[in-house]
């Protein structure tokens, strides 16, 4: 049988339980160009919640009843004349929270378990890795010597984005939530200093590790960092806007920026980004990040748990913090 | 004697007559290498609110006694030995809210009064148009066919920013107070249409207006109508910070753009602008308004009032939107 997890219910606020239902169909039959592919493992990420509202966004919302989307990672079982994949091929894709799928393959590309392991393809080597490698370089446009300031930085995104800005000359400051993380940030991943926003002034420290100021801040969570970065530019900085995880659960109006006229005072700029904009790049940048990773340079930490029935257990870590590195939930089971 | 204003009393919220203090001074001797320069014209800028804040900003904060800080352009009636300027030259610069100055002339620019009118050069040709020019062509990167959407469109920055669109083949739709002033800016002015935002819903009529929504938004306003106008951007749009006129006077907290996220769902950019930044172009930028106002394409308007005793009242028009183009007051006295 094919276990299949729909959304279905929008949430107001948090996610919960009844956002979600588990369901068993047979596994599909495959059409003439179609292939079925046995999924190993989903990746779950902030911008999840923003997939479940009703509003326009960057991607069309998800429908109810349909499929918990998610990038995933698999193996094709079987093939009817697919024109590319072949039986024993592993794919990435956004196959959703589902055992297996039958497709025409539209989206999905070939990854190598030889070269990385596989969850490493829905992480450091797929949309996390890209967002974190074009975010850091292309937004943010980092050279060397800049300050660099990091939320979410023992998260999936934030490690890496910190790894690359080190890596590139810079000065690199992360935030993150208690002390173990921080002692990670900076033992392990190299960050030059961690902030850990649960029990240390925030503003205090940022002054404290960027005297100077911020020449750029990636910002994953929004909120209150957001402006205590603001608060500490230097001329011409430049602020990422990559998510804001603080703000996704509100029932309320978000809360925009207080100190965004810092924009105005420090010639500054704050912009979005959406990694499908660099579709184009992905494979050039899977290469560059790859190719760290192989040299020891950059540290790939993917948190795994097991069990397509445990998803909402594990999404609720995104918002609660309970987790560190890419958080990825196995779905296959053996 | 010397008639000037004092800057006395930084202000809570509104400025009023107890922030200044008008005295009579002698009009001061000049030391080798100085000119003394009678004063004809100030200008009045919503900036001035913020000079008065004991805050970190792109400029020192003015201090309490000294003379109150502006634009001016005046003739310069004596000269001991200055190497630049000579008796009868007309020169602009920052001499502030006073009738006379001894100066190095550090700062100061020569003007031609026969190639335009002398409060032109402290409006139009000068830090206003400067503004107004670098500020939608270089921060905002206009396009042909761009949708321009500008706030205080009757003011004395939009009133240029639109107009520069306008020549630059955009479409242009300004956002001002009052059926006057929005008819002033689509018949005289030429913008595209003008919403009036004491008397419509400016969420409504943007998207009546911009139904493709917005590649451009110039904000001078901050505050609510920077929100409606985040939320809708195109791909790619950029937003110019020049000022946040509805925010200055206030004694909370600044309102941020709650729809901040608007910038990731559209890839789009929120940049600040300082017009200091272009000084080694202001002559550049003077030449081309200037050409356009030859040419009839560019229409310069001022509001001019008289007598420095009464820039305490003519100040609070920047604020209560009883004006119209630029504000400037006349100080000589004839």
């Amino acid at each position: 049988m094919n276990k299949q997890l729909l959304f279905v219910k929008r949430p107001t606020g948090d996610a919960d339980a009844s956002t979600w239902s588990l369901v068993s169909n047979p596994i599909p039959t495959i059409k003439e160009g179609e292939v079925l592919i046995q999924q190993h493992y989903v990746s779950l990420d902030p911008a999840m919640r923003g997939w479940m509202n009703d509003a326009k966004s960057y991607i069309a919302p998800m429908e109810i009843n349909s499929v918990m989307r998610a990038g995933s990672v698999g193996q094709v079982i079987e093939s009817n004349n697919h024109p590319k994949f072949k039986v024993g091929d592993y794919v990435a894709g956004y196959a959703g929270v589902q055992q297996y799928i039958a497709t025409e393959g539209e989206g999905y590309y070939k990854v190598d378990p030889n070269l990385a392991p596989l969850p490493t393809y829905i992480g450091t080597l797929g949309m996390t890795g890209m967002t974190a490698y074009y975010g850091i370089t292309e937004v943010g446009k980092i050279k060397e010597d800049d300050i660099v300031l990091v939320s979410g930085a023992a998260g999936a995104v934030g490690s890496i984005v910190g790894q690359v800005a080190k890596i590139k000359g810079c000065r690199v400051v992360g935030i993150a939530g208690g002390a173990d993380k921080c002692k990670y940030v900076v033992d392990e991943l190299g960050f030059d200093a961690c902030i850990d926003y649960k029990n240390e002034n925030v503003k205090d420290r940022i002054k404290e590790e960027c005297p100077k100021g911020l020449d750029v801040y990636f910002d994953n969570v929004g909120g209150e960092i957001l402006d205590l970065a603001l608060g500490r530019l230097r001329m011409h900085a430049r602020i990422v806007i990559c998510g804001a995880i603080s703000q996704y659960n509100n029932k309320t109006a978000m809360k925009g920026p207080s100190n965004y006229l810092s924009l105005l005072v420090n010639r500054a700029s704050m912009t979005g980004m959406v990694v499908f904009d660099y579709a184009d790049r992905y494979a050039e940048g899977a290469k560059i990040l790859g190719g760290w990773m192989a040299q020891g340079k950059l540290k790939s930490k993917e948190d795994i748990y097991e069990g397509i029935e445990n998803f909402p257990e594990t999404y609720n870590r995104l918002f609660s913090g309970d987790k560190m590195g890419k958080l990825i939930l196995k779905i296959i089971e053996e």
